[in-house]
């Protein structure tokens, strides 16, 4: 990126803020254009507010050399993905950026860019925030708030005996799309593009969320890693599941990528960052399910059904036997 | 500290969530025990949220030797003097933790301590939170929320033209007391005890900011510093001020510094962290305003006025004459 001229003199914090993140609350009348250091909101009648937060550090969660308005995007993306889980509508958000002072204004320019160009797409604002200084790296905090009908948020630990099991989407692109820019993985050029954009950009699924509450029972978005997040879900309805691994949905991508034998289909399952959702639903509701896949133009697929917990969780291969896994998903440690 | 007998094979982030986190969310219902990695709230009837976020970094908010317990002290009550400027009362947080791999198990548990101890003083309680790995430093992003009625937020933008200016405590202890502990300063033991204090573990005036609503016209905490504060609040309100700095609360240990020529009273006005109330209110408030400092236990001093914007923002000093200073605050860059 060319040099900013403001490079060399970067103005202080509070003409940044000024400049660069008090337009992204303009919309939002509480947000008081950033100018009194918190945000006051009033819930619509009937509503709950859910809340979620997610941290990025640099070198852990994106790359030093990603484009900034690409990291502030995943960083609202990820949180708008948790509000997605809830069938929540999202409203705004709280961001704490940590810059070095080696950040130009170029980069915050960038990524105050990537943030107004998902707000307007998704349909929220800035409400407040803070700006520190750290000696590096670069870090974000995001909280971002939603609506949900009071009572139907979706939870992890509503699944029942007998559900369908359901995820949206294709797994394990975003997973393969970090390895081809990690250079460990190349496919061809078309398919290294599609998964690297789905590992640098994931889409939350709100709509589909939103259409959930009141359908399924029980609901997580995958960052863990497909298994990891199965286990949360049945950790936390106190049941096990069983997952045909062959009806896992796969991109055209990501099939180059096993039938060329670049990848295997653990690293499919247990990659993680995929930000689907992985939902249940009792038997009965499947004709509802479809239609809202054709409604919010998102592809859905039944992968599986929820058993007693003793039955544990076991994903069964194309031939019929039970996989195993050096890794169930990526540890936060 | 002693080495935790778990250090050497520290537990995974679900474990360490589960074990320390967790029992911060037992009073919280919509916290869900944090297995749904986000909360919901229903705000009470005829309230209206106020929503505030900081982050601190080592090194650069608090230092490195800083004991945890009082790391998590101060992260939380920065967070909840915001809310007391606002006159709201507190309700619950959201937090995220970025620790390195050689955080250890006992530090992690210290931390939570502190946050269990100001949760049960300030009567709120963890909502949620994330927990990210950095190479360092260390560094934590903390959203508190609360109520109040609705419409009666305080705000820095309310200060009216005659007004008087308050603030509550005593002014420039936090900054003798970071002086202290960086041993640039040298006061008597006792003097140092206390400021060092002070740094450590601000105290947010709550009761005092509830009290103010209806009362004040405008209202923020001090943390950038007295005069950089004051100049917020004149910026959003649109006036100057005069101030008389010979009224400037100073505590005994703040006074010791002073008579022995160990500090500037420069230092007591810009020094910032003080998390004490500035607020203004018309002159026929201030008994209103005694009443409340006797109710609350936090002494109140009236410390000048709020005059036209073209006068600018003017300190006295006990001569009578105009101060100038090198530096105004804290500059965050």
């Amino acid at each position: 990126m060319a040099e900013h001229p403001e490079d060399r003199h970067r103005p202080d914090e509070f003409s940044l803020i000024a400049k660069y993140f008090a337009p992204l609350a303009a919309h939002a009348p509480g947000a008081y254009g950033l100018g009194d250091d918190a945000a006051s909101f009033m819930p619509s009648a009937g509503m709950e507010l859910v809340m979620t937060v997610d941290a990025i550090v640099e070198g852990v969660h994106f790359l030093p050399g990603d484009p900034a308005h690409e990291v502030a995007r995943k960083l609202l993306r990820v949180n708008l993905s948790d509000l997605a889980a809830k069938g929540a509508r999202p409203l705004g958000y709280l961001l704490t950026t940590a810059w070095t002072s080696d950040t130009s204004v170029a980069w915050i320019a960038d990524f105050a860019r990537g943030l107004a160009a998902d707000q307007a797409l998704f349909g929220l604002s800035l409400w407040g925030g803070d700006t520190v200084l750290t000696p590096g790296p670069l870090s974000f905090s995001l909280t971002a708030i939603g609506e949900v009908a009071q009572g139907g948020m979706l939870r992890r630990s509503g699944a029942q005996l007998g559900d369908d099991l359901y995820v949206t989407g294709t797994i394990g692109d975003s997973a393969l799309g970090l390895a081809v820019a990690q250079q460990r993985l190349s496919p061809s050029w078309p398919a290294a593009q599609m998964l690297v954009g789905r590992y640098q950009v994931p889409q939350p699924r709100l709509s589909f969320g939103q259409a959930l509450v009141g359908v399924a029972h029980a609901a997580l978005d995958i960052s863990d890693g497909l298994m990891a997040d199965l286990g949360h879900l049945c950790a936390q309805s106190k049941l096990g599941a069983w997952l045909d691994a062959a009806r896992v949905p796969v991109s055209s991508s990501g099939r180059e990528c096993l039938d060329g034998s670049l990848a295997t289909l653990e690293t499919i399952l247990t990659g993680g960052d995929d930000y689907e959702l992985l939902f249940t639903a009792p038997v009965s509701a499947a004709k509802h399910i479809d239609s809202i896949a054709l409604q919010c133009e998102v592809p859905v697929s039944r992968i599986g059904k929820m058993v007693h917990a003793a039955e544990g969780i076991v994903a069964i291969d194309a031939a019929g036997q039970p996989m195993s896994f050096k890794q169930t998903g990526f540890r936060h440690f």
